[in-house]
């Protein structure tokens, strides 16, 4: 059951990169890389906690794919390509069965998505999961956050709050057929980041980001960055039907707390001039992930609306995620 | 005392960035950066962890400049200028006292490099930091762990042994004067990574890496990269004299585990051919840190040796430290 840190290392996590742009991987004091002449690096990192962001227990492929995920995620965000990361991990033990699964789920998406694992650090200590992603964009493309104008149009790509539903009925907070839970469960413990989304959003959309901690709390950052407001209509949020049927129920607290505050799920939330419609719907189309416009930005003394199904404004928005709230 | 993640990070962690290879900083999904024409990338990420690396209660400051001086080490080991960090981290509360004395410590150490701090993650959890440095090289200059030969020179930087010994009378395993712990209980705290030796030994230097598990423990790393064997000379070693003191007494054992085995110390370790000694010298000159030359260098067949005061091979080698041992 235990091995050493340099032999788990080996055995799980050095493989022979294929991308020519490592000139060193994993096994110096750091790993070497080429840049691409005239791109811009991309660097983002995301730490996931036993307890805070998965369960004691979870499935460790899961694990490996969504600690990668959420990283990705963050380069689709940017319209950046993803190319190289690091793995840092603290680790209650070195249970073989564990490491092989989570290496598992790790190189699969990494394949998926040609990035190299390049170097890492392994510990003991609570369970704790860090990737650090390093991309790349031609120079002066990336996709910010401070990119949008009223009058601009706004899309989010996928389906939104399929995740956090998919939570709510794990933990018993809903009622639903294993049926109809496995599809959101899927979202939840293997979602899918929008990298070829993003490079196609790339001279097109105006503001972008990840939505991670709920809608209106990571859109609102695009308000704040940009200068502007925006109102978004709720029936226009694109997801799932046992979302949709749950809004005109008893349970109409947990879907708008899905829609406007789930996080966790991925997609892409971002501005783009009216012109640009045609060129967003072929991006949607050539990344095969739907684009659906939800509002529009306006000047920020708007603030942030959502409009409800009879188009009056929400008295109250559910609150975003804040980790130290 | 509680404060949200986007208020702490805005706090703490947001600074306007003095380099222009900063594109784009703290704030948006990830960083932008701009990359020296003609270079490499060096990445490298270090991971800390409470009750691991430090001990609950442990001084923030401290631990803001260990956190990326372990990180700039690395850099330092490759022979890389060291630009740009990652900060993530876990931590059980928002106490604005600890944040504030972490990140003065992290900020001093990086102005003194020139490093920027680009980005981030912030979560709650048991105590972690997770530090990622992206340095760069003049391609084909990075100092691997792979070009020592037999016949060159072993040669370490400042001295060995002083932060393990420090543990050790901190940890009651030894005694000793405040007056002569204060030195070295610095150099355990406030390790200063040898960024500028390393920069100057490009070219110079065939094979390094840093001493953060002990000497033979990572020597052991470059004889196993460059397929050769080594030996070294335990007299020649450069120690403090409380350390020198304790090999001649009853403590030899410890004195030995310091010397051979202690981590923590951040000196750079380096194989360089004999005709480069005098550029050796200069380097360390120039840089302000001693240089010692400790051995050489042998075919792979002479393993590892050390040799004892009476040019006798020590029969056992202290065991450098292994996280899942």
């Amino acid at each position: 059951m235990s091995i050493g840190e340099f032999e788990l290392i080996d055995r799980y996590f050095r493989r022979p990169a294929a991308d020519p742009g490592v000139v060193l991987g994993v096994g110096d004091d750091a790993a070497l890389l080429a840049p691409t002449p005239g791109h811009e690096l991309v660097l983002a990192v995301d730490m996931m906690v036993e307890g805070r962001h998965f369960l004691p227990g979870a499935d460790a492929e899961g694990l490996g794919h969504k600690v990668l995920a959420v990283n990705l995620s963050d380069m689709a965000a940017m319209g950046a390509r993803p190319r190289w990361a690091l793995l840092a991990g603290a680790l209650p033990d070195s249970d073989e069965a564990w490491l092989a699964a989570f290496s598992r789920g790790l190189f699969a998406l990494a394949d998926a998505h040609g990035v190299a694992l390049v170097g890492g650090d392994t510990t003991r200590g609570p369970r704790n999961l860090c990737v650090t992603i390093a991309g790349e964009v031609p120079a002066g493309t990336a996709i910010r956050r401070s990119g949008a104008l009223p009058g601009d149009d706004v899309w989010v790509s996928g389906s939104i709050g399929d995740a956090m539903l998919a939570l709510a009925a794990l933990q018993g907070r809903t009622a639903m057929s294993p049926a109809a839970l496995a599809p959101l469960r899927a979202r939840l413990e293997r979602p899918q980041p929008r990298v070829a989304l993003g490079i196609a959003l790339r001279g097109v959309a105006g503001a972008m980001l990840d939505v991670s901690d709920g809608l209106t709390g990571d859109l609102g950052h695009i308000l704040e960055a940009s200068g502007v407001g925006a109102s978004v209509d709720l029936a226009r949020i694109p997801c799932a039907s046992e979302l949709r049927m749950r809004l005109a129920t008893g349970e109409r607290g947990l879907a708008l707390s899905c829609l406007l505050a789930g996080g966790d799920d991925y997609e892409l939330c971002f501005a783009a001039r009216a012109a640009m419609r045609e060129r967003v719907e072929a991006a949607g189309s050539a990344a095969g992930v739907p684009v659906t416009r939800i509002g529009s930005i306006a000047p920020r003394e708007a603030g942030l609306t959502v409009l409800d199904e009879q188009g009056r404004a929400l008295a109250v928005l559910p609150r975003a995620f804040d980790h130290f709230a």
